[in-house]
């Protein structure tokens, strides 16, 4: 059972999910074994009886739970939130605030091809993905106990990966996420001095500048930001205004594959296949029209391990200026 | 040369530090070799021709940067900021600003013996360190361009630890970080509201309560904090109220030593020499004197890897209770 406590000095909420320390990367554990061969691995073909059953598929049959499928959605074995959990607050003493774990964690495996990493899939295959991500955001969205739902992708040990058949996941909380709400307030007080939604003015320069553009297309465009945190980080982000991932046009999805991929492909190619994460910022529930936000995708390779000056400061050392890593990138198109 | 760039969508400021690819532990270089042997470490006596000139040294005889030291301060080697460099603000486009990397980054090398561990230290020589932070800490803000001073140590690889021989590290920041004046605006506002400091309240309920406190003594105790980010996380704080780290009697280092070598002891114990970064939080410049801030260490075991959760979401997901960790760590007492 997973509870959320309520961090005074900070308010931010942190998980608690016991159940976690028995997944495949968590320290000091024998088994289940992390990144296991094809024959053994839970999210490929003819293995499916490994899984919990799935909660959607993409599929050429009707043989749920059964191969076929070309894109799987199952829920996380070690969850870190469940839907059978309520949201209801508790307090604790005169200062503390907990609550029960309440939301959901999902796993959705891109591809039967254990090794078929994620740059090197089909575009289509990619698209797929993404519709799938949009269909579970959007379906999950309809839970009104839950604020948010994060959808992000590890790929690599050190980007804490513990299956390397390629798969996102997803958790959807029952509270809004400090961080996105603390950008939600940045980017409504520019919203508020200047009428105008900061990601987009901040796009539009971008792509008058060019210097730190690493491609485009009819409808996306993916930049090395300006105050990069790690080396190598890359934003896409929509050319037009929308505040959430959950309503944007469906036919929008292939030109934001064709995007992932490029990106993905010159990081490959770049950094010899590096350990990266993938994460989406979408607006919370209640702020999905809203003029000041913008959902966008960030990637950052795991270069560098934050350490304590990062963790005693919340500031980043960055040791590659955005530029030069956007001019590297740039090259190394497909 | 390294410079800063704000973050108009967090408000954060980001450091560049181009240099720092060429330290022992950055990704995908050959030279200087990361964890050298005794004979090869610059922070070993009779290598110090290794290091630059050292700023500091509390030793037994008048050979600057010979042998003879118990304690030695040194400037990083590859700095993240410089006090060369000036910290005046530079627009670019209609969003952006930079300024010069301003700022110091020094070495304190805790002990001349190589492979002694700071929980195996003796309280003595703990306590030369903690005087030395104090020294260097007061001695850095008299320089009016740094707002802050992070004091950071990182044990073992996970934690970011380049070298092995024993360490802090210091780094003087010509802004607040973002994260210290959020911490700081959290406070003032229970401040406001219950005329109290959040700190000392929430330390007098815990030690009421017990059961997540692991050790004390007459001036500073140990708590497993109620929402603790990692498993293991411990807190060690004053119990009389105070703001900022520079501001501590001298008289009270001792029993910060001896309170530090215990808790330290007690993790080296129950996860067997587990990495660990160990922060010092204390208030920015012109906070010294509020009645709503409280300097503390914190030390956070390097167990698990944030994923792409915690960077999408900024929040954490914690597999140990608090609860049970003081219940292991209360145990362990040398």
């Amino acid at each position: 059972m997973s509870t959320m406590r309520f961090d005074v000095t900070t308010n931010d909420w942190v998980i608690f999910a016991p159940e976690r320390a028995r997944r495949p990367s968590a320290p000091r554990t024998e088994q289940p074994k992390a990144n296991p061969p094809a024959s053994e691995c839970p999210f490929c073909p003819g293995n499916e009886h490994l899984t919990d059953p799935e909660i959607f598929a993409l599929r050429q049959n009707n043989r749920e739970n059964g191969p076929g499928w070309s894109v799987r959605v199952l829920p996380n074995k070690f969850p870190a939130l469940r839907i059978e959990e309520h949201p209801d607050r508790q307090e604790e003493g005169s200062l503390y605030q907990w609550m029960g774990g309440c939301g959901a964690h999902e796993v959705i495996i891109e591809t039967p091809e254990h090794d078929l990493q994620t740059p090197l899939q089909p575009v289509e295959q990619i698209e797929f993905v993404l519709r799938t991500l949009h269909f579970r955001f959007n379906d999950l969205m309809k839970d009104h106990r839950f604020q948010a739902v994060v959808l992000f992708k590890n790929h690599g040990e050190e980007a804490g990966a513990s299956l390397r058949h390629p798969h996102w996941q997803l958790i959807a909380t029952p509270v809004v996420p400090r961080m996105l709400r603390t950008k939600h307030m940045v980017a409504a007080d520019y919203f508020d001095r200047r009428g105008r939604c900061l990601y987009c003015v901040l796009l539009e320069e971008e792509l008058a500048m060019g210097k730190r553009v690493i491609a485009e297309n009819q409808h996306f465009c993916a930049i090395v930001p300006y105050a990069s945190k790690v080396p190598f980080e890359v934003w896409i982000c929509p050319k037009f205004h929308q505040a959430s991932f959950g309503w944007v046009e469906a036919g929008r999805l292939r030109f934001l594959a064709e995007l992932l991929k490029s990106v993905l492909y010159r990081l490959y190619q770049a950094l010899e296949n590096p350990a990266f994460n993938l994460t989406l910022h979408s607006a919370p529930r209640g702020d999905e029209d809203k003029e000041y936000f913008l959902w966008h995708l960030e990637i950052a390779p795991r270069l560098n391990r934050p350490a304590g000056f990062e963790l005693g400061s919340g500031m980043a050392i960055n040791t590659v200026l955005p530029e030069e890593a956007a001019r590297c990138l740039k090259g190394d198109e497909e």
